[in-house]
């Protein structure tokens, strides 16, 4: 989320000559095997949600992933794969994070013993922070905004030496959302015609990529209020964007990775923009036909086909990515 | 519901002499294989919810099955086994309910392209007979109470000869509820070693157990408020017994099924009771650490497991029946 390069990025690989490969997430699903859930795949035909009859659905309930989101994948990866080189701070894990990814890592650093420290904003709200104490992190309220909760981090992670997470551009963390992609093709036996991803830095989409590798169509999917890859194709390369509107809890990143950079170029086949009230009303569906409480973010997917944003053709199987569930119940107003 | 026999109930199977077999299960699963989900199996370890961790824990994810709930494979398996006779009435179906066999009745219905009257009593919630309207039925308030809805809803079976829908006690409801557990053993590979199946009238626990047949052990559960089964037990015959509590609204039969007591006699190992305060803190436990929102009812096999009712081995596979999710969220109240 920042503009200058960060020198807490994993020292080992170097993002843009060594993107993740294929067997970087096989590697991350060995070592987080005993980690993380297999989640469900629901397959369902068009006519269930409104959409073609021809259609086969494959929804990847993500959601009912450890800690509520797929964040687990990655921070998991993460912390293991250190922990393998020896390379585990004593002070722990350090995330500056008021969503899922600082669930995640208190989850993942909970698992493994270690400690956890999570900065948030002041906005962070009681009981996102009370999820992260009741997963034994230190909470810090970090300042007003997500900047500020970001430098106070980075000036606790110089005090600490603690093992900075980054929320998404970090190679393990991409390899562990790959985990995902390689699990669906597992269960269905082959990868689906084409995959709807949400991105917000893109560290989902990029680890899904990376497996499937152009075997099949990936539709990237962003709310009109934080479109970090479309303004990175636009201009070229990852820029910063104002983040606004109903998703930007999960997918309100500043900036695109350089990693979900790197390999969207070569395996992400559109990106497409998602009003707020199209998601709105995809997540109503999700639960009124569905009985899927989820996350606006995880709403995209289903928003793309219904609104003929994206449009498969007839017979096709189309797996959408489900990708979290962290709402808080008393703050939801569904139609 | 009455203590006579009911002229309504399918005039071809004696439920006494002839009680639901396999084969009936077999013939049910391949009748409703297009108009029902495959609902997905989630594998866990028991620590994910603060459970023994030698403990394999398979949640059968029913409340995403058509209509929010397992009672679409019964309903959906009478109305296709009357259409397959030629004896599905020009008048349709009629139901008197005001929860969740309403609900599938009315989704049955309406996949079939016949008429279906709901009868519902005055406390039925305005969304739930909303929900019925959105599927096509004609919702009639029959009174003030259940009694009185179905005794209006009687009345008008005698002037249409509407085909009558017993909420759990026909032999093509309980068979079709058996298919829930004919899937869960295909998709396991084989049934675990114990089943939690909540109780209201049975149907569900009787097609399980007719199904199952005494190859694993059957924990029937049931709310203090609605104990079914534990008072026929007592008594050595279905009686009628008063209802109240939290689960009322899906688990409150006033009295065993005829089908379900033949059935639970032989292939239900234990019946066990369960606090409404006990069910409240699994429903939000699934929720808080699963992200599974599901109604009271749902929640009576988790519940039993964190009290301790239900003691498994260590090592055992215990299967977890999630049956319905057709709750308000706007009534909803979650610690």
């Amino acid at each position: 989320m920042t503009t200058t390069p960060d020198p807490f990025l994993d020292p080992v690989l170097d993002p843009v000559l060594d993107p993740v490969a294929r067997r970087d997430i096989d590697t991350a699903a060995a070592r987080i095997a005993g980690d993380v859930r297999v989640t469900p795949l629901l397959t369902l035909g068009g006519a269930a949600l409104g959409l073609d009859p021809s259609l086969t659905l494959l929804l990847k309930l993500e959601q009912l992933q450890v800690g509520g989101s797929f964040k687990a994948r990655g921070m998991f990866n993460r912390l293991r794969a250190q922990a393998e080189r020896g390379a585990l701070p004593a002070a722990g894990a350090i995330v500056a994070s008021g969503g899922n990814a600082g669930i995640a890592v208190a989850a993942a650093a909970r698992a493994l013993g270690v400690a956890c420290e999570v900065f948030v904003p002041e906005l962070a709200s009681a009981a996102k922070r009370a999820a992260l104490v009741a997963l034994g992190a230190r909470v810090t309220v970090g300042g007003a905004t997500y900047a500020d909760a970001l430098q106070a981090a980075r000036q606790r992670q110089h005090e600490t030496g603690a093992l900075w997470m980054h929320a998404y551009d970090q190679p393990e963390v991409v390899a562990g959302a790959g985990t995902l992609a390689r699990e669906f093709e597992q269960q269905a036996g082959g990868l689906p015609d084409r995959l709807l991803v949400s991105v917000g830095g893109g560290g989902l989409v990029a680890g899904i990529a990376a497996w499937c590798a152009s075997r099949c169509w990936i539709d990237a999917l962003e709310p009109v209020g934080a479109p970090t890859l479309h303004a990175a194709r636009a201009a070229g390369a990852p820029v910063d964007v104002a983040v606004s509107g109903l998703a930007a809890d999960a997918l309100g990143a500043r900036r695109l990775g350089d990693i979900a950079w790197a390999v969207s170029q070569q395996h992400v086949q559109a990106v497409h923009l998602l009003a707020d009230a199209a998601i709105a009303e995809a997540q109503a569906l999700l639960w009124r036909e569905l009985r899927l409480l989820v996350e606006p973010a995880a709403a995209l997917p289903l928003a793309a086909l219904r609104q003929g944003v994206v449009r498969p053709a007839p017979g096709e199987r189309v797996g959408l990515v489900i990708c979290g569930a962290n709402l808080a119940l008393k703050d939801l107003e569904l139609p």
